[in-house]
């Protein structure tokens, strides 16, 4: 978070400086989330909103309603930042100042290009895949008109930065050696997502079983 | 998310022409989160960062470092975005376009005032509370040097909205009544965050034990 505690742990990166690892710290973080937050400008008043999203090699790709509004702003080529954040820990700190959370933080600055045929289907599948790995042959396909209710949109990762937070708590000396400071439980403790039993919905015959490559699914 | 497929189980509202039900569901979503993604302009640009939050009464509380600039932006009046978001499972509908992801996000919009003196100092303990209950009394206190390094804002929650997805698919009738909808597993599967175990620091004395108000702390 932008926490004032944690600069020391925090790195921030430009893609067009950066070295392979940068990029391998970008991709392993965009790769890690199922949810983003696409900020766009809207007559002046900013609008943040969540969507799911997929990497694909060099580009990040969001799906939408093609009715919507804001993925229609998108579409028109106007500034977006898209950003995934993965919460990883709380850091309780002997201070209350240097007490944060950690996290790993990607921010996609760019504009988005709507796709259309063959590569939007591609591009939904890559989403799908990510969101729901081995559901895209299993489910039934999108038709013309629902691909046409459909906005899926591009956006190049030619600048993006990234933070990552991580690890204990980063106290001040004096803090370390005070009386209080010696008795006071400090650490981090560790967040994750967890995925609980699948429910079938009504309508699946009793004794169906749940798909094998659902059971691989581990957040 | 914004998937063209869960608009029947997507409820939008603006807090002025709703009932007390929905100033409910807007807190409830509020306080079951401990990251808010912001939204601002800067040079044009949209900016969204994660930040740590809390709502008191009918505010919302963010804080961050005084000489961020993004902070700094946001403590001179400009129009923001603060949107809160609870991932809560993936929808595995029979047919692609239906699938989806449950969630309940809750957005904010207004301006930030910077809050100072003791007002600010009760806004870091609502913030410190809400991520961690009980370390505001345990933990060493700010000091004048860090408050003036930390800077905190406060929102009005005037102009909100609240938009949840829950339950099962929402699959078309005909995906219902198909052969190959008949055969494939449909429903939803739960995700949520859980705490791990808790790692002390290198400085804290064996047999230092947990503090009893972390071990009440669930996600």
């Amino acid at each position: 978070m932008t926490n004032p505690g944690n600069s020391s742990r925090t790195k921030i990166k430009r893609l067009p400086e950066k070295a392979q690892t940068d990029v391998e710290a970008l991709y392993s973080v965009l790769d890690s989330g199922l949810v983003a937050h696409v900020g766009v400008i809207d007559h002046g008043q900013p609008i943040v909103i969540p969507v799911g999203y997929a990497r694909d090699r060099d580009t990040l790709l969001i799906h939408g309603s093609s009715a919507s509004r804001l993925f229609t702003l998108l579409a028109s080529g106007v500034p977006a930042c898209v950003t995934v954040t993965r919460l990883d820990g709380l850091v309780l700190a002997r201070s209350l100042f240097e007490s944060s959370m950690n996290y790993r933080c990607a921010m996609v600055f760019g504009t988005a290009t709507r796709l259309s045929g063959q590569a939007e289907v591609d591009a939904l599948k890559v989403v799908t895949e990510h969101l729901m790995p081995g559901r895209w042959d299993d489910a039934r396909q999108p038709t013309t008109k629902e691909l046409k209710a459909t906005m899926t949109l591009s956006l190049p990762l030619d600048e993006c930065s990234v933070k990552i937070s991580e690890g204990p708590p980063d106290d001040l000396d004096e803090d370390l050696e005070s009386d209080a400071g010696k008795t006071i439980w400090a650490g981090h403790i560790p967040i994750f997502e967890q995925l609980g039993v699948p429910i079938p919905d009504q309508y699946v015959p009793r004794g169906t079983s749940l798909p094998d490559y659902v059971t691989t699914w581990a957040r």
